[in-house]
């Protein structure tokens, strides 16, 4: 049986333990159809590290198993494939393979290299740089990450010959890397970065009277900010370095490559059109109001009508399908489990213990619980509606001054988003590539939220107070 | 460009001009609103039959213009992608791709066509006393249609070399149109043959003081039913012939490749099992409560774990996305035609002009609105919800008798499905086998219910009558 293959059994035996343990044995504050709920997602969680079998097919059997137990109804488990984030995640992978097919995508890897291709960190350095370009006026990290830097970064990879499995480590994976912690980083320095940070300026105006501008929300990230597309490439680059360091020779060869590529084709023509219009969508989203996916299935119908896309690329597209099935099953138990009350129960305990200590200490601490928290979530926007509220509370409550206690919340509701491979939109797209492993994406991850709370919680207080923000 | 393709221009005029003139010109009883979406909605059904695009692309434009077009908000238009009927009927496709390619589905049309195989027409009725002997305890039409006999059809097809495309005519075209319909009429037969048939009786309880049994509901249907069995294969066979007709020299071979398969696999024996074990499930669903759909992804997660099928089967399925797209798109524009009144508008301008001429007439022209509504109806429960009662209550005010009344919507609430190829679930799974063309479909479908207008309306109260039960 499949059960068996690969050390199947181990594997298994890592899932179905805590899951069961969970799934049987009280836990103080929760009740039964709680504990289900946990314990299944759990169970999920690891089973998409641990992979007794592959991702996709873990999230269909807990789907399966959260109606058969009756933990979830039938309606609800297949909540998540009608949710407006799986589907922008579906539409820019489709841009991306556009991109990636009519050679429009290898055509502006030819242009970054012969620019900036000295290196492998410079060229890190430049996709950082392009994402920070787009973040003011795209909303989105999925749509500026996604469907944007991704297939750029994919071909980069592809001029080097570094392709998903044993040459990934060549240059591929690191550049996925960076590519997608800088996107959601670029989240955090612009109020219209992400559309939560709209929900995050209400609430702290609603709780702690404290007024959020663009600028004063760029002014308060701008050092933060800068330090973190600073550090965090470099960062990556120590943690997990890629074996081709200096790029040097390509950057010479790349523009010859660009002149043998000649005039743009007809489809590349039409797919930068397309882009364009698309972005220019996503800019004005505040303006007209049509939502970002629908902006974004307007482009594939473009691709499709012109014919850059075929229908039969869109059915044959499975990383599309893969990342659908998956996405959306912890998408909807995400949903759930703040639903059930699980987060909330989990986090009041938190919050509780903490009020009373020196208001310094508590901050730290809240900050802390609150990003890790995100391992529960699979979008920022979720976490901001479920927690933040009782978070900036209990530091208000804990004596924090009001604008030192919205500021790490506001910006660290961005920064969370790189903890796991569905933490925001962008995450499937880019782990999705192929060039990480799931153990190695976790433990970027991780430490990439260490160097972000030294900076925005070690050195950001001390801008804020040099700014005049507290 | 894609649009200029194939006569493109003549087809999208086809899809346009109606599409435009609904959208802007004024209807008496339709606010814009309304108007909007009927323009829409009958664009995509025209464009499904035209094909200027594929099908599933011109569902994703609908979707995309309604969302563009405020018509529906962003949230509604991908509530189609949740619908459990979508994921039945995507269960239903794996489940057959594994009967497929276990080869269980070629033993068992060996076996069929061994024992029934002398003519072509013989085999479609063996398929009709199958999915009739399925049908008082399998409550879909969908699982029972397009989880178990089409899988088997479809083999059946194979073995005397009629794919898709130019050989579908030999064979195959005729049998996948005969199997599906005697898949929904079966369901017209008992009560338990589709779970919206238990709306049925509670509706009508509550609004004719009429209660339909089990038996009661068998009686009436057993003359009308037997006699649609027995015409509808012949007639199908009339009017769509297949090329092969005497099928007497591959029945003798049939035994001969039996043997020759040898033994049972043991892919083949799990899927046997699992099969059955979901056959049990969808059997003594009324006593459980799990939905259909969740036993048939049960059924699917068993299959992927036995290692039947494989997680690259579950993702290269292309008819299975094709499907997923289009009939979710398709759903949610039914669904949201109902919920917005159009249908109620419609249906009350009918209903008003009748309720005052002569009883026999009255009933007459609206079992024959009734059937036809469902060409703008995705699910044969949701047009139970929707028209049953102002139908039934309008025949009642005519002066019909109770039971008389009751009867045809009951029965046409099943023999309704026929009409198109997303009338009923099982209806996107024989379809999108490619056998048949969408015009040929709908052309069966309209003969078919015209058969079954003869038989259940006009002999079917006579029978009643005879039955004593009017």
């Amino acid at each position: 049986m499949a059960l068996k293959a690969k050390g199947g059994g181990t594997r298994w035996t890592f899932v179905l333990v805590p899951g069961v343990l969970v799934y049987c044995v009280p836990i103080p504050g929760l009740n039964p159809a709680q504990r289900h709920l946990l314990a299944i997602f759990l169970a999920t969680i690891i089973s998409m590290v641990a992979q007794p079998v592959p991702m996709s097919v873990s999230v269909f059997l807990s789907i399966t198993i959260l109606a058969l137990t009756r933990t979830l109804p039938a309606n609800r488990v297949l909540s998540g494939f009608a949710n407006p984030t799986v589907w922008l995640v579906f539409a820019a992978t489709l841009f991306s393979r556009a991109v990636i097919s009519t050679g429009l995508g290898l055509r502006l890897a030819y242009f970054f290299i012969s620019r900036f291709g000295h290196t492998a960190l410079r060229l890190a350095y430049s996709l950082a740089a392009a994402v920070t370009v787009l973040a003011p006026v795209v909303p989105s990290d999925t749509a500026r990450g996604g469907g944007i830097i991704y297939p750029i970064t994919r071909s980069l990879a592809q001029v080097f010959d570094s392709e998903p499995g044993p040459t990934a480590r060549r240059l591929g994976s690191f550049l996925m890397l960076g590519a997608f912690h800088c996107g959601y980083l670029t989240s955090a320095m612009f109020l219209t970065g992400m559309s939560g940070n709209l929900i995050t300026i209400e609430l702290a105006r609603k709780i702690a009277h404290v007024d959020l501008g663009w600028m004063t929300w760029f002014v308060g990230a701008s050092v933060p900010g800068l330090l973190s597309l600073l550090f965090v490439p470099y960062v990556i680059y120590r943690v997990h370095p890629p074996e081709l360091r200096d790029t040097k020779s390509a950057s010479a060869l790349a523009g010859d490559q660009l002149r043998k590529m000649g005039k743009i084709s007809r489809n590349e023509r039409w797919l930068t059109l397309i882009l364009v219009a698309a972005m220019a969508g996503w800019i004005t989203t505040l303006w007209h109001g049509t939502p970002i996916v629908i902006v974004a299935l307007a482009g594939v119908c473009a691709l499709l009508l012109t014919g850059v896309l075929t229908a039969q690329d869109l059915l044959t597209e499975t990383k599309a399908w893969d990342v659908l099935i998956w996405f959306a099953g912890v998408l909807m138990m995400a949903e759930a489990l703040q639903d059930s009350g699980v987060i909330g129960v989990i986090s009041a305990s938190v919050v509780g213990h903490i009020k009373s200590w020196p208001w310094w200490q508590a901050l730290a601490v809240l900050v802390i619980a609150y990003v890790y928290a995100h391992y529960t979530f699979a979008s920022m926007t979720a976490q901001i509606t479920a927690l933040f509220p009782s978070f900036l509370s209990a530091a208000l409550l804990a004596g924090v001054s009001p604008m030192l206690a919205v500021l790490p919340f506001a910006y660290f509701s961005n920064l969370n988003a790189g903890l796991t491979h569905y933490g925001t939109g962008s995450a499937p797209i880019f782990f999705g590539s192929g060039y990480v492993s799931q153990g190695t994406w976790w433990k970027v991850g991780f430490v990439v939220s260490l160097v972000n709370l030294v900076i925005w919680l070690g050195i950001g207080p001390l801008w804020w107070k040099l700014a005049g923000l507290w």
